[in-house]
């Protein structure tokens, strides 16, 4: 990757409750802090926590929209992509992330986990907030990869596993 | 939908057993015999066999490429597409689609049957093959819909429940 | 192309008068008895002309739509495509296309002449009905291509210059 | 607008001489002083010279590739967004920018420019350079829209008519 950034996409709920939010901003200000870029799809919840955590802590945030207007980003994104595609974008979300975090997830995030899994992408399953990441946690998804989505039930495991990630060809 | 041929789309395993490519020949064929539209991804397997079995009983097929060239696509095409983008065009086939069917599958089919909850569209599962398939059928993929992805455990099951979501509106 | 139908996108104005109507009705009637598949963008005007002159003449036409709802098409579509991708689908469009023919257009006829150029699809550029195919019937769009789009004065120009091309390889 | 930053897209020849990039460079530093996001296709000619004109003046740049991954991109850009898609992620470009700016250019600038008038984004077109700026530049594409396309024949009036877009409503 010769010196550019990691970047790396958080999916999650578009409507989070108070723990989940929290959760979600504080990855997004390790990620700046790890100096990865921040990818989501510039809607609510998970993904405005996210983005907010990295915005606020000097973090680069790239918001990849459905809908085909800039100015339905929230407001913690350093770039705004409108593809104008709909939910068709996760996949976009999927091929521009090195590793792919899902915090929760409803169907949307099912798509993008799916998304990341056929495109190779190591996935990071957080655990303890339901939904789709706490179902894919540790299973694959399908026979074509030997390594399971990757289950992390803390902070500190996201924390883990992406050093490995990074620190060890490809990523 | 003003007299116009309701669009179906199938869905699964681009490799598929013979007992599988069995069930999908013989649900293409009730799909023409029903003079319903069949949407499929123009690859092998599943979407081959169903493709064949609705183009040699007169139906139309239209295969939805992931490449850029309609030359990729199976012979059972009346009209090929090629979208020229990857895995994304999930979501073009799940949009086209009144209903959608899915007979085993893994992660692109995960992806197809994510979207087709997203947009709405009544998701019917066929057991008996594995798969996200089995995996879902019955179940709700996330709260946005009260009711679950529809279960069918043979071709007889499938062509009831296509019956009675064609004869209510608002399909 | 291993015995498939040749398929032909015709592009125009959504906003046609009388005479760019008859012609596209007309050119869809010859496509149909070529047994070409009609591809259009499954609106109003050129689309709805040429789809109307192929489909009432047992011609195969696919709408490819802009939105997210395949009730959106216009009635002369054998099968409707929703891309949920607005204007991008005009990608689409020129990529599914063994063949393009222009008969006026927009800016958005303009963006489906130069993706076919791109994509190295013989264009045919119908002269006389002013917009974009005029101005481009004869020309280059750029340098990467020998042969200049075709210029057609004539239904019967178009006949001829399709016959050529379908004879010839690559198509 | 609510205080985000303006996103300024650059399009342009992939192969351009040295006269062109020197002026794209120029740009790229324009429009990072003037606290501008650069969008642009992520590859090489005028879409690497304005973005390394940017970056090296702390502005930042997204990359938007036609590819499937973000490694294809020249190394100028803060974030990489990888559509899948091939060209028609020019769309893309065009609904995230809300000025567009085009220097020189073949096919795949001017369906950029083509998106960029249907969508309504103010569109400046240099001069000097040949290509499709300079075919289009202070004509108006089609009948929609009251405001030709702008013409620039330098960077000092670039930057006026951006000052002058910039200041007014609605951008």
């Amino acid at each position: 990757m010769s010196g550019r950034n990691i970047q790396v996409a958080v999916i999650g709920d578009s409507q989070a409750d108070a723990r989940q939010r929290d959760f979600a901003y504080s990855l997004g200000r390790m990620l700046a802090e790890m100096d990865c870029r921040v990818i989501n799809g510039g809607g609510s919840g998970v993904m405005e926590a996210v983005s907010r955590g990295a915005f606020e802590n000097n973090g680069t945030v790239a918001g990849i929209l459905p809908s085909d207007t800039i100015d339905d980003a929230h407001p913690y994104c350093t770039v705004r992509l409108a593809t104008g595609m709909g939910h068709a974008r996760n996949a976009i979300i999927a091929l521009s992330a090195d590793i792919i975090i899902a915090v929760g997830g409803k169907a949307g995030t099912l798509t993008e986990m799916g998304f990341g899994w056929i495109y190779g992408k190591p996935v990071i399953a957080v655990t303890g907030f339901g939904g789709w990441s706490e179902e894919l946690a540790g299973k694959k998804i399908d026979d074509r990869r030997k390594t399971p989505v990757y289950a992390a039930d803390s902070l500190e495991k996201v924390r883990k596993i992406l050093h490995d990630l990074i620190n060890v060809s490809p990523v």
